[in-house]
């Protein structure tokens, strides 16, 4: 089986379809219809091999996380996914591996009703880079940068759970519920696409929670140039992250530890009913975390008010000769 | 020098602007704004270290050649270029390397005119995939599908120089003029924009020449159910060429050698006077070379009408274990 039969043959059947895609998979470009009258969001995400997923991982989520990865950078724009591309670098032909790879790609790409529509398949060290092409009306996108002094702080879901989950990799052959439950959430993260539209009209910045709560709440307060202070007591720990850890471990998962593809947002106080108004229509549950001020940085307090210090806010590639104390998901 | 800062303090700035990116690289995506009416052509090409480029490539032509090799897949579709994503796995922070590889990468984008909007920069072996859209009007786009018994098959450019420049590498320290063309060639191929905009009312089939000419226009002859038939005699083979090479190596190098990211394409009898009339608007030289017949697959005929053999049409990245008996552009 070539490089051109691995594509075709392989993973091309397992995209879902859309009558917007007038030339897929198997020429020199793909051809595309936009939705007319949109603006366009474009979204790419590398994982490597022992970086971003360990040893063993089996191949099935190394599809379903290169994929989700992105459509979470798309939610975190507030846009709906179009179209993907797929750069596969792989050390060996392996079908059993493409076919596992191809049907976890599935997994995340066919409930965000995303086509994928063309790539490039390459010998070399196993390598996986999804881009996703994604659209909203113009001036809606969700970005960085608009944080005001006064808004509040909000994650959904339960952050900490993906890096319990990491924690445990690989899980025992029978792990419990708990356990099961946490390496999921590392293993198959949801986007939370809905979520991202719905906070078009409320959000003033955004973000998915990637490198960890802290250096992702870090980049919000950067790029809109203010200071953001959480409060640790009402971080949304899940059941079975308290149940799985102390509760200093659980604290470090669920502010640095990063692979959860929660949003966290920002809102301002005359757009609080309206965010409240959304637990109506199914969206997974909200949890002001903090406030935003003037100044610079992210705080985290305790209930007493006081400061928490962390060696690490989060996940940085490059981070320096430091980086290999730390645990979490830089892995090597 | 974080991995953020390596991507705003080097690579941004080297990025022409264009008024239709709404928002660049530093969010969670890109926003962009689509040529109204326009249909988008998105291509992605990786680039593996010690395999589409020699130990010791210089990072300017790394960059020069990630972005190259995709806009030549632009130009093979007819489409112009707008804007480019970056995802580059680097195994160390390096800011000279990323200097050099971000100003050959603009060395190649800002004649383009298409912008670097965003990507994602990670540790791990050296991989560059770059992914560009472009536009063209709705159902001009150039396939590899659509050739017919009795086009004439043409080359632009003279294939075959890269191969032989590549098989010169590393060059030595003062080389002679012929093999500095020879080299550039292969390090600095020229993606044929202008051209591919011109083919779209004339070509019936086009694709760019990656693989190796005889490997190219098996595509066309495979995706357009049709055979081909090339001349050898006819293979516009450069001076450059034919100083550096005896004459079987020569043709070997045009035929199968790869890299020379010219178009080949098929043209109808009805359409050669206007294909005639792109010598005078600065196009790059076109070369009758073949014609399409009725059947499948591709023959190279020499000056007495029989057929040639080549071991190995072009590459092929997961050809099987005889691919290391070839030389030429696969290397391990």
């Amino acid at each position: 089986m070539n490089e051109f039969e691995l594509i075709y043959e392989v993973i091309a059947p397992t995209s879902c379809r859309r009558d917007d895609v007038v030339l897929g998979i198997g020429d020199d470009g793909a051809v595309l219809a936009p939705p007319p009258g949109q603006s366009l969001v474009v979204v790419a995400d590398t994982l490597v091999a022992g970086r971003h997923f360990p040893p063993g991982f089996p191949a099935a989520d190394i599809g379903y996380r290169a994929a989700a990865v992105n459509l979470s950078d798309i939610a975190a724009m507030g846009a709906t996914p179009l179209w993907a591309t797929l750069a596969l670098t792989l050390p060996a032909s392996d079908t059993d591996w493409v076919r596992g790879f191809a049907a976890g790609l599935a997994d995340a790409l066919r409930p965000a009703a995303t086509a994928l529509v063309g790539g490039d398949t390459t010998r070399g060290p196993l390598t996986v880079t999804v881009q996703i092409i994604g659209s909203l009306p113009p001036g809606t996108a969700l970005t960085r940068a608009g944080a005001r002094p006064g808004d509040l702080v909000y994650v959904s879901g339960t952050p900490g759970d993906a890096a319990a989950g990491l924690a445990a990799w690989p899980p025992p052959s029978a792990p419990s519920a708990t356990l099961a439950h946490l390496v999921a959430r590392f293993t198959r993260p949801t986007p939370r696409l809905a979520l991202g539209v719905a906070l078009r009209s409320l959000a003033s910045s955004c973000i998915d929670v990637s490198d960890g709560l802290l250096a992702d709440a870090g980049h919000l307060a950067a790029r809109s140039g203010c200071a953001i202070e959480l409060d640790a007591a009402r971080l949304p720990l899940s059941a079975a992250l308290r149940e799985a850890c102390d509760a200093p471990t659980a604290l470090r998962h669920a502010l640095t530890g990063g692979d959860d593809y929660e949003l966290c947002f920002t809102v301002p106080p005359s757009a609080l009913p309206r965010l409240a108004a959304l637990a109506d229509v199914g969206m997974p549950p909200l949890a002001c975390i903090g406030r935003v001020h003037a100044g610079a940085g992210v705080r985290v307090l305790d209930p007493h008010g006081r400061a928490l210090e962390f060696a690490r806010p989060g996940f940085d590639h490059f981070g320096g000769a430091d980086e290999r104390e730390h645990s979490g998901p830089m892995m090597e």
